[in-house]
């Protein structure tokens, strides 16, 4: 067997307190005569005390690494997230590190998989999957859990979200009371991801059945035909709101549509979006966007995390809505 | 003390291999009789084995975990280098966790020595800073450390960076071609910056003494004041180039020197710099830039730390050259 000096043994061996231990290792030896700190250095030697956080996370079973998992770390959103998360977690002493999802479910499991084996004190994670069966499985259980940007259904963790229905039904009704009749959505799948099926509810509480929604794949001749789609229907319809769902539709789609004329100062066509950057800032004519708060919501999830390792508790399962601006 | 009972502990107490031990704790019990898969399970429940992370790191003193300590993870640049680093670890059974220095040289060294307390099985850095000393004290000595993007000067690490001199040398060559004679390079501080140093000194081996260095400091006042000074310079010269050091540059000047006319289809104005997004390809009248490759830079650091962990010996210091695209 490996036989690991502890640090009441160094105490005991020295004949101090372990408390004077503690700050000889932390390095506060100002307070400290020289011969106590000679009789620690000599009893470190002798038992061959290792102070490495391995051996502490050994036997307090606790670490301060936090991980958090992001759907992926090129989105301006994610790094966003873990700057906010950061921020809080080092006032409390606790080291946060990022690891990427890079948009691949099999990959998210995979990375949060990992995190059984290495020792993390906690995990906020940016879901892509909603397969809680597949979370349950691969989330460590004695660590508490957070989850961040999207909700997973009946999710025993607790989640930091957008107030997405709420903002969407405002930006709609807005556009509504300028006189807009239709509403085209573009977003990926809605299916099983609440954070679109919340902003699509926003948006048909405002403008019932008279929305149609526009799922541009992944491929270049994907956009292309949800493109063309998107022309004639607005032409169809004399006029109406472009909603796109996420940032990357309103960069992809806005600079072509001013383009083509399909979008002009002063006209019947509209276009607003969830945006987390100010890339949109700059086009002309201005469009009016809602802006999400990243940061904040990684400091609202840090918050929660840091109050279950504390209490060694799984923090319970609410949810949090920090507001978008529109 | 605490005894912490070992692998082969186990395997003695049970009579098997350890070999065994290992299989029946990943889990591959199905060549392995269930009277021996019970001797395993009694051993370990006698024994208080705990077959985690940290134990096995406190007897094999090594970690999987990777840490990627990045300037500033909201720059394109750093996270695309994770992303690089992730594909080569993820391959050989690393895990890659992002570490933010947030452009901050006191958080990079914080940073940096909390990696001495937590068991990393090494250490890729994006450095901030050029203070030598202050990078030796605490950066954990036992642990192969690779840096990239910067050189930082006298170091014993390796370094992975963009061919700066070169592809700065051969795009000013590129212009002086054009016929333009004199360039305005801007720049933060160059002092002390591997990264900025060699791409000016590339500049004036083809530009020599009619090079003029523009500093745009972090105020919008100061960005202010160095956008009037450049306006004035070239219209003083009756044109060159303008080169900027960095994107961010890039993205700040050119809008606003083609909305003030100063830079025109077909003049004698030109801009050019280094880019690492495609945001630039958008903009007309188009531009010839430099595109560094920091998914290759992070590939590259990942596999020369490899070596370094699979041989436990530190990498020579080298320095790669990854070449960037005019």
């Amino acid at each position: 067997m490996v036989s690991v000096a502890t640090m009441r043994d160094v105490a005991s061996e020295a004949g101090v307190s372990t408390a004077t231990i503690s700050r000889y290792l932390n390095g506060k030896t100002n307070h400290m005569s020289s011969a106590t700190a000679k009789r620690v250095t000599e009893a470190i030697k002798k038992l061959n005390y290792v102070p490495n956080e391995s051996a502490r996370q050994l036997i307090t079973k606790q670490s301060r690494l936090v991980a958090v998992v992001a759907a992926d770390v090129d989105d301006y959103f994610s790094t966003e997230i873990f700057k906010g998360v950061n921020s809080v977690l080092k006032k409390n002493n606790f080291i946060a590190v990022l690891m990427d999802s890079d948009s691949d479910e099999q990959r998210e499991l995979g990375t949060l998989s990992s995190l059984n084996q290495q020792m993390f004190g906690g995990v906020i994670i940016q879901p892509l999957s909603n397969d809680l069966k597949a979370f349950k499985k691969v989330i460590p259980q004695n660590i508490p859990v957070v989850m961040l940007d999207r909700q997973v259904e009946n999710s025993p963790w607790p989640s930091v979200v957008t107030n997405n229905y709420t903002i969407s039904k405002k930006a709609a009704q807005y556009f509504k009371d300028q006189g807009l009749n239709h509403v085209f959505v573009i977003t990926n799948n809605v299916k099983n991801v609440s954070t679109r099926e919340e902003r699509l509810s926003g948006i048909k509480a405002v403008f019932h059945e008279n929305v149609q929604i526009i799922e541009p794949g992944d491929s270049e001749d994907s956009f292309n035909e949800a493109y063309t789609k998107l022309k004639r229907s607005v032409a169809a319809t004399h006029g109406g709101l472009i909603f796109a769902l996420k940032e990357r539709w309103l960069l992809k789609f806005l600079p072509k549509l001013i383009r083509d004329g399909v979008i002009r100062k002063s006209d019947g066509v509209h276009m607003t979006g969830f945006s987390d950057t100010s890339l949109t800032d700059n086009i002309d004519p201005g469009i009016k966007v809602i802006n999400q708060d990243p940061y904040q919501i990684g400091v609202s999830a840090a918050q929660i995390l840091i109050e279950g390792v504390d209490s060694a508790t799984q923090p319970i399962a609410k949810k949090i809505e920090i507001p978008a601006q529109f």
